[in-house]
């Protein structure tokens, strides 16, 4: 019994190594340029051994570091409605400019998998549709409080919030000095009645 | 006499088709990924073809590349001040929505030389610094005839509009039906005591 409880242990510690590697190489390197092999010598084991924890090789381990990190995003946006959420959102810029490699990696591979033949296409492709929805839906909650100016609509103010923050990501991202979440709390203020 | 000419005018064509070739590769893969070879093979000649246009290999390449492209944009923005100029940056985004292997170069070229060993990163970090100064003046031109509204700094002005125009960019890479002129126009025209 303890013999297995440790078996367990050490496979998922196994995997969190495995995961932590991928995520560093696809953020050096990109998806395309990056190998199984690499990520297996990082972690000092062999390719099978990355096979036998991840048997969907590098796509898989792709989409198992992309769902781990947003599984963290979407913790900290839980249960938040209206206002709540839109600061929690200028929360999440603010940890974000602490985590460049983490934005690098985002940005790297969404930019590679603007192609449409890319395996990544359509989780990149479904999560901003994702993130579009539950943005519109928090303007929305402070629009029926009369919470936004007169004549701002919901959906227009999410998508020019979402343009604002991966603008505000690509000038940080190419070494400019923006304050991104004081960016983004300043534009977001633009459309509502009492600023956050 | 004739003859210098016509080898005069062949030189020149088929440098642009290797130029041609290069930005379609280049667009494509990436420049890390892309090859001298491989660029040759498109425009049906060998290797050491294309290094007798360009010795300096993949580098000139991309730097001939690049610099033909914004030598087009800058034309477009020379002689023009204050809301002239603001107003032909909203044109120039009307013409990219027609160019997206333009605008995906671009992106690619610019994510990838965010690494500081990249050999264009230089290049990308020079070009967004004397965007930065050429707008902040333009604003600043503006400011000089009360045409800003009230508080409005020019560079603070210029940060936000070309984080607006990466951002709406991005959307719009990623498959959104945005109209990045209009989108930038609008934002422009929030700074403005007169609008565009």
């Amino acid at each position: 019994m303890a013999g297995t409880r440790g078996t367990y242990r050490k496979t998922a510690q196994r995997r969190e190594q495995i995961l932590e590697a991928a995520f560093a190489i696809f953020a050096k390197n990109g998806y395309t340029a990056s190998s199984v092999n690499e990520i297996a010598r990082a972690v000092g084991i062999t390719q099978t051994g990355v096979l036998h924890h991840f048997a969907g090789g590098k796509l898989a381990l792709l989409t198992a570091v992309l769902q781990q990190r947003d599984a963290l995003a979407e913790e900290n946006l839980r249960g938040k409605t209206g206002r709540e959420f839109l600061a929690a959102l200028v929360e999440i810029s603010r940890v974000q400019a602490g985590q460049r490699g983490v934005v690098q990696l985002y940005r790297n591979l969404s930019t590679e998998a603007v192609d449409p033949e890319h395996p990544a296409h359509n989780y990149f492709r479904e999560r901003l549709g994702r993130i579009i929805e539950a943005v519109t839906q928090a303007f929305s909650e402070v629009l029926a409080e009369d919470g936004l100016k007169p004549g701002i609509e919901p959906r227009a103010a999410a998508l020019n919030t979402l343009a604002m923050t991966e603008g505000l990501e690509t000038l940080w991202l190419q070494g400019l000095d923006v304050d991104m979440a004081e960016g983004i709390r300043w534009h977001i203020n633009g459309f509502l009645a009492k600023p956050l």
